[in-house]
């Protein structure tokens, strides 16, 4: 199986990466690695689950909400490294969660992002990975995702 | 136009970094990579704007304090790769900015930094980038920058 | 002096990495590095110093916590790298410190991370760190750690 079948058999279309807005980008090769910008939870163009985490919005949507962030940071890596069969590992994940004070669980809300990529590349999505809680983040996204990914085609 | 001509054109000097203080070093150099310590918004050795945003540093401040942290972190990473011609790509930069609750806009702050790199490093200075509000940042800043660059020349 | 046996004059036994219970894993290797997940002050099984800084843990305690998490981190990085002794090098610690209102002695906190990196790498754990005040951690932990070495053995 690879990333592609498997995205399909999920029943996963990846969307199209933003076009860079500003001096940034939605994810840059460099080397053998390829890593994207922090990835909101926009789906058709929308931000989903605005607000913090648990009192806004619940932590299972903030799970969904980290997968959501978590496929588009995998549209954009695919994109720099011209396809996501191109993605040899997925080697760290960074998940911040717009926490109100008292919430602790984190960790359950980053398995959203790191249980789609594990479905997405088996054992090749196993990550270093930290989740933290942080007082506010753009646009008042739930969460906000990182990935740095190892890429095995070369560099163009 | 290579970096430190730009440099000169915009009349940016590159400051001094800092002598380490402790068991960490301003920035380092690991094979293809250097990458700098958060950076925080010093300038003749002063810390420029602390506080939080919006309600004690304005947003328009915190961006000024987002460049001036950028272009420390430059000013490490160039001592430590031998000069910032050698700076063949801005890779990654994370941008954490002290938020009161319920500013949103951090990613128009983390400008101030890419804004910067772009005009320093052209089409090269395009980067990854997370951009989050966090409780509190060291010293009271209002925002500290992380930035990672390939380097072009050898390790020495 | 190498750094296994700085361990034994420090004292210090590495802990065996607690195994991934998710789709995560304690530290991975790619290429010449590997990296840890964030880690938290567990000590015998049991998470250290809960509570924010300084009004729930104080700040000696946050550093102990630090120096605890460094400590896990290393055992995770030296099972992903096949022995502590094949770290050639630390690059870069980041350090969230769970910070009450007005607490901005991170980089204290994160000294003691740093420094135990120190005493148990010499030259070779000067690293580029990032010290940041965040709203909440996992299972309320004060701090969260985070490290990236270079590892000189080849990947197997």
């Amino acid at each position: 199986m690879t990333p592609s079948s498997n995205l399909k058999e999920l029943g996963i279309t990846l969307p199209t990466p933003a076009a860079p807005v500003g001096s940034y980008v939605p994810a840059i090769r460099t080397g053998n690695y390829a890593m994207c910008s922090g990835q909101l939870a926009f789906k058709n163009g929308k931000l989903q689950h605005t607000g913090k985490v648990p009192e806004t919005v619940s932590q299972e949507d903030a799970m969904k909400g980290a997968e959501i962030a978590a496929i588009n940071g995998i549209a954009a890596i695919a994109q720099a490294a011209g396809g996501i069969d191109n993605i040899a590992q997925i080697v760290r994940v960074c998940v911040y969660v717009g926490s109100n004070e008292g919430f602790t669980a984190q960790p359950t809300v980053a398995n959203g992002a790191s249980d789609i990529l594990a479905k997405i590349f088996g054992d090749k999505g196993r990550h270093a990975r930290a989740a933290v809680g942080v007082a506010e983040l753009p646009l008042g996204a739930a969460v906000e995702v990182e990935i740095l990914a190892e890429i095995a085609a070369p560099q163009t």
